[in-house]
């Protein structure tokens, strides 16, 4: 039915990569409060992703993510410092690979495996290192090289032509069911990893298979 | 150091109209849930038309609308029929004027008034008949036009377009910061009208002029 599959893309923030490292530092800086700042400051930073790519004033990950930190702290009444800024920003570059990414990748390992994030450069390839993943992905892709965030089809075509493959050859694999969606539209065959059980969103494009995490992946593309 | 101002292009929802109204039809369909439905009824609203436009998958506000509704009542297990539907989204055609709006548009009565709102035609037409604004506004401006959702520049010309004036003699405002920031972003003079005392964006391309409410308008621009 589906042709062969040449070449996995993974998602990074929530997907490979474990994000809640950064709500612990947040709610150790300001205690009781930590859930609530890391929900709004994801929230925010998507927002002005989706907001600057509309208006085509586009700003790297890195200073989108610093000025959603300062709305979310504005607007929860935080006082933040440029300390704790740069506390809190640096987690980005040091978040853990999620248990079951490790030895998903390796299952996985006759395939060539990227990364596509919304991610700047700056902001991947510490993380990419600090995982020791560089010697398992073919590519690393940061939406930097188009100026344009997900899910504008642009950012999906980078992955197939750094890649070398068609898209129809290429599996695509998210936490983000936004993002899933972005990649099902674009035309990759798409994995949305379902890790919390939280209701789908009501866009068309649904994923192709729904998964609770990684582990299962190679069964369906091995 | 301005150009003289020919038009005032106003949004809708939240600016001239106030949709209080379906939070209290909300919290009586669902005791003690209203404003936490409309909250994230109204988050998703804005993200599927924001996610839609960058994926190039354009439908009406009116089924964007329902889509994020019915997300909404599934991720906060409330049920949702129907006919519960049905009552919600006729809420969003009779929402009353703010109580400043009609003296505000009166005050501005030498100039071309608009409304240019993401509001599809059938949501638009039922709203400026009830508010009988229909004799006030030389034009109702729907994105419908255009396919696609603010903060697209595209959205913003069809106001210049269909009023014949120059953008840079064209005012608008919005109770949205986001929605002053792309008008901004476009080249408009901007308004906006902070009417809770919300935090602004961290986005560039900040309004003009901020103001608590609409009755300031005509001061600034007549």
């Amino acid at each position: 039915m589906s042709k062969t599959c040449k070449a996995v893309v993974f998602d990074a923030y929530g997907t490979l990569f474990d994000v809640h490292s950064v709500v612990t530092l947040a709610d150790g800086l300001f205690p009781g409060r930590g859930a609530e700042l890391s929900r709004l400051w994801r929230a925010k930073q998507l927002e002005y992703t989706w907001l600057r790519s509309l208006m085509g004033s586009y700003a790297d990950f890195a200073a989108v993510t610093r000025a959603a930190l300062e709305f979310a702290c504005a607007a929860l009444n935080l006082p933040l410092g440029p300390e704790t800024a740069d506390n809190l920003m640096a987690a980005y570059d040091k978040l853990a690979l999620f248990p079951d990414a490790r030895n998903a990748l390796a299952a996985l390992s006759g395939l060539k495996l990227a990364i596509l994030s919304n991610g700047s450069r700056t902001m991947l390839d510490p993380l990419v290192r600090n995982a020791k993943l560089n010697s398992v992905l073919t590519a690393v892709i940061s939406v930097d090289e188009v100026r344009i965030y997900k899910p504008d089809p642009r950012v999906y075509r980078l992955a197939p032509n750094s890649l070398d493959v068609a898209k129809e050859e290429t599996a695509f694999v998210s936490s983000n069911y936004w993002d899933a969606a972005g990649a099902k539209n674009f035309g990759f065959r798409v994995f949305w990893i379902n890790r919390a059980g939280v209701e789908p969103d009501r866009l068309e494009n649904a994923p192709d298979i729904v998964l609770t995490g990684l582990t299962g992946l190679a069964g369906h593309l091995v």
